[in-house]
């Protein structure tokens, strides 16, 4: 084949990049400083594989996103394979099983890429998800939850993300709500429909008994300590109650352990929060659309408490600021090996001249080096 | 689902593993500490997907894999994808188009994973494999094969894999002695098989004319100096005596770069090197018969001259000696967080307490920690 006949490169299929270079470096090394930092708080680190039996990968917690999974059918055991489109359904199977009988509180971080089927449409979005995350099974706690929220926050700081917002919901909150209100089956459709849209008149047309209630949640939404207010002045049933008890504390801790940061809550949210029982986190950097990350309480496989939070390193490598590149040193043709060693040991980058060239100065700054070696000592090309 | 109800961790497919903890540690560092050796030689980073369309990803050097490839439909093109059973053809692809204007020579490394289908039978090996590797695109010369392996070499070094044994083999040698030969179509094909069973019996009964010489070439496989030797020995026709020729240039440019360590030849050996059109090697540590890595010279799509060489870090962590764990200390419920970031930065690991515990000693042996924090300063615990 030669190159002429080569399919584009922009024929990937949607969804589905090259990283090149500085991109795939940066993420590389970012994705290590991440994981480096979930190390340091006893996180430990687990690697499941990218391709599961069907049954187990989406049994579980991975029910919810049976829809978004790549099907293959394994030759060997005739059995339906599927592709993981998310990788925390995945320690949740490694902590009921695997390390049932280890200690809790068991800490877990992973780092690995997810593959989703995607919504289908033409320029629709990556299909290829790198996540790194930390999962903390056994205590359902307001410091559990805060615990995750700061390790992740400790974490982008380590990458140059100092300036967040985490936005925290509890998704099941509006439904326990509405599950206790009593009406019928068409008029909680309608409004779940309403409260996903935000849409307020069709809240106060649905709404019946509860409008006025949902209304004032609806609208408490933005920064944490009003909505957790307006929470507190509403009349709530004991089980919603008790949901926005928990927001109110969850709040509290994580305020307290990442102090400086924005925190938002949105008490009736709950669209794109699939398999999670508790208070959810999205995470972004100020000023960005982008989401970083996002996570929360759900219960694993045998319906043990546990909390998570998984960063895209694809998101958040677009954020980060860029960390200055190692000098690139071109090495002459016949340059003693140990020059390079100690010009590598000092952090510089070696480029070494395979066969004689006319210009070595030329020749590196073609190939995009700083500097020309001259027998250890860099002499800078202009 | 409950636990009882699970399948077992057992019934991963055949071929698909969980690492845990310390595996999974070692060889997501160990990979970083490989990938950082290529990088300070210029390699440059680039991050291919796990899924292309079959035709792109099967074309080119990818063809030779093809039936190791898992296909997938693309709900969204309604095109066949494959998800990728090796990386260098992508890179491969890559250098051919996107790279097609980067000056040469190109320096690409690469690290992730790739699944294979396997070959079907129970207790088959490993089909998801992680690979960590360099391409150096452009130059068709004993020193860029040279560069190569040297540079595996010092990444292997690196994480602690000091004695080494590079075998090297040069596929198309037997084959253009045999095609040179003029011998009916059967023929070739008993000695083709002959030569790959080491069947020197079968050799003489296939090889005719050049018999001896094969069975001389079978017999020299071993050290390299001796291999060489018998090679340069026998009689050759042309084209046979050019590979045969650059075997030994390239060997002992290998020899000037990695002093020391162990290079055998096997001048006859073609098996497992599909899409390789050069001097091929496979990675071993002394003492292990697990092939650590391996990789040779080939065509890039647009017939560029290229060499590589992917290391297996599954592989090359199980034979690299353990880096000592950072010491766990268990932070009881309510220490300050001042305590726990100085302890990280001194490269601690800490775990803490997130509720009061009965006795803190007790709470920090259950979760595997060696010391306790009391105000920073550490008490061992017993």
């Amino acid at each position: 084949m030669t190159c002429d006949q080569l399919p584009s490169p922009a024929l990937l299929p949607p969804g589905f990049i090259d990283l090149l270079a500085a991109d795939a470096q940066t993420e590389a090394n970012g994705t290590q400083a991440l994981l480096s930092v979930f190390a340091s708080h006893g996180y430990e680190r687990v690697a499941p594989p990218l391709l599961e039996f069907e049954d187990t990968l989406l049994g579980g917690a991975g029910a919810a996103l049976a829809d978004q999974a790549f099907r293959l059918m394994d030759p060997d055991t005739r059995r339906m394979m599927a592709l993981r489109p998310d990788i925390t359904p995945q320690i949740a199977r490694i902590a009921a099983t695997r390390l049932h009988d280890a200690p809790r509180p068991l800490r877990l971080s992973y780092a690995g890429q997810a593959v989703l089927v995607g919504n289908g449409t033409a320029g629709q979005n990556e299909r290829q998800i790198g996540q790194a995350g930390i999962e903390l099974i056994g205590p359902d706690s307001a410091q559990a939850d805060a615990e995750v929220v700061a390790i992740a926050a400790e974490a982008l700081a380590r990458v140059g993300i100092t300036d967040l917002s985490f936005d925290l919901t509890m998704p099941l909150l509006a439904p326990s709500l509405i599950e206790q209100a009593g009406l019928p089956a068409a008029t909680v459709t309608a409004l779940m429909h309403a409260l996903d849209r935000k849409d307020a008149a069709a809240v106060a047309e649905h709404g019946g008994p509860i409008a006025d209630v949902l209304i004032r949640l609806l609208n408490a939404a933005g920064e944490a300590d009003q909505a957790l207010a307006a929470l507190q002045e509403v009349d709530l049933p004991e089980k919603t109650r008790a949901f926005s008890d928990r927001l109110r504390d969850s709040t509290a801790a994580i305020r307290a352990r990442v102090p400086g940061c924005q925190v938002t809550v949105d008490p009736v949210e709950f669209r794109g929060w699939k398999y999670h029982t508790g208070v959810c986190v999205s995470v972004y950097a100020l000023g960005s659309s982008e989401e970083l990350g996002r996570g929360g309480r759900y219960l694993c496989n045998d319906d043990e408490p546990a909390c998570g939070l998984t960063l895209r390193p694809n998101a958040v490598f677009r954020v980060a600021p860029r960390r200055a590149q190692p000098q690139r040193v071109y090495l002459p043709f016949g340059t003693d090996e140990a020059v390079g060693r100690t010009l590598r040991d000092k952090g510089h980058v070696t480029v070494a001249g395979l066969a004689p060239a006319g210009s070595e100065e030329e020749e590196a700054r073609r190939l995009a080096c700083s500097f020309v070696s001259r027998d250890g000592t860099l002499v800078p090309v202009n």
